[in-house]
């Protein structure tokens, strides 16, 4: 497994892949990695012929009261996962930006709900990021989880917009056995705020059952997640249609119900599917 | 030579040059095609396998009192003038944006300045049609004339920063023979307007001369640029330094001289280097 430390060096071995006719795929991170991580990185192992995995904790998409400095990092536990799926090269660059670096690519409409809504900025640096990993790392494919749901979305726009030769994949939301969605932020959880935080997983699962057995009203269906919540903070919890994420009134057609809440020190999310299913093109 | 009207067509075109093995360069214009424009055509032809000239009006770029319904057109013109330089492809999109386009690419520090200043929003309209441009055609090259020396200084920068894989290329500034920089907005041009637009290139070769004599303050300068101009209203006259496109006080590097103004109908543009040659990377 290559370790590779500049754009530069990502961008040649990577060239180097394509000019032998393999395909590069992409699982771009900002490390402490988890299974949820891992099981994008075996997604990907089995489509494309040389895997890249990218750790980069992204200043850019962090609010300046948000968790940056204290984002968890763990380097030599993250190449070892990496290595135990296969991953071909690993881009762990110092420096992402070059200097002068003044470009942002926004993505509007998709980005004025949910988290785009209460962290003003965020997107615009996940879109700049990974508007800048595509052009150093150059892969054919790569996944991005339905965990940020929002954020895949947002990306798969962004890319049909650009017309970026990559194909943009959902990866899926990875849960512990007690049904807590993986995070690397759930590293900050106490044991009493973990067992607390657990109720967003209620709270969706409610709502997902209750829409599943007729209830379309919108209304209805976040009472009732909302009864269900325990956290410290609600940001929101809205019912949005998967396509838009803009807010519904009713479940007519494919939906996602979104929760952001602090719990203690981190602030999770997590989302489900409502109604039809999305079909991915 | 090929007329491709989606970008998807043009998508394949190209993708079928490069899987061929060829190299593929792209003149990006707004049509109503000048020598100034088959100049950078030329430029390109003779460094490329397959030469891409886009001409598509794109409204991103255009302000809301600014002249987009009445930007000059000539198709079968611009055609013709395509085939006389040997041009393989002309890409002309009737929709070049996909439905529900939401994304935009900005480029800041360099646009504080000069045309971005007076235009708000135009580069983000610029960088966010090149951005889309490049990503359709995937062109290995393109050429962005010196007579735009901002809109090239910015479409450097964004290349740079997101790593696109196409070398940009300066293209030198055409003139016709009496100095007038060449423009498809000079068509608004009366007889009697042309002759008092010509002050602009009289007002530049003066700050340029003195400044070659040893005149290295701005300020003389600028005395000796306004005092040469004859048009109807200045939006700026600034010396510049070449590469930040900061104004600076001195002439002590690479810099450059750029002038806007109105003379009759349209808004003219040009500008020249002063102080040692900037070195293109």
């Amino acid at each position: 497994m290559e370790i590779l430390s500049t754009p530069a060096a990502m961008t040649a071995w990577s060239q180097r892949a394509r000019s032998g006719g393999m395909t590069v795929g992409l699982v771009p991170t900002m490390g402490f990695l988890h299974d949820g991580h891992l099981s994008l990185m075996r997604q990907l192992r089995s489509r494309v012929d040389r895997l890249v995995v990218s750790i980069y904790v992204n200043p850019l998409q962090f609010g300046p009261s948000e968790d940056l400095s204290s984002y968890p990092r763990d380097r030599e536990g993250d190449l070892a996962k990496c290595a135990s799926v296969g991953v071909d090269a690993v881009f762990v660059p110092e420096d992402l930006y070059p200097d002068g670096f003044s470009t942002l690519v926004s993505v509007n409409g998709l980005t004025e709900h949910l988290c785009g809504a209460s962290r003003p900025g965020h997107f615009d640096g996940v879109c700049t990021v990974v508007a800048r990993l595509f052009g150093v790392v150059r892969p054919d494919e790569a996944v991005f989880g339905e965990k940020d749901f929002q954020q895949l979305m947002v990306i798969r726009r962004m890319v049909e917009d650009l017309a970026l030769p990559v194909r943009v994949l959902p990866g899926a939301l990875m849960r512990d056995p007690d049904g807590l969605a993986m995070s690397s932020r759930n590293t900050y959880l106490s044991a009493e705020d973990r067992a607390r935080a657990l109720s967003i997983h209620r709270a969706l699962g409610a709502m997902q059952a209750a829409e599943a057995a007729g209830e379309r009203r919108v209304s209805a269906l976040r009472s009732l997640g909302r009864a269900a919540l325990d956290v410290d903070r609600l940001d929101y919890l809205e019912v949005v249609d998967a396509l838009t994420l803009a807010p519904v009134d009713r479940v007519d057609g494919p939906a996602r119900v979104a929760i952001a809440a602090w719990v203690g020190r981190p602030r999770l999310i997590d989302n489900m599917p409502l109604g039809p299913s999305l079909r991915w093109i």
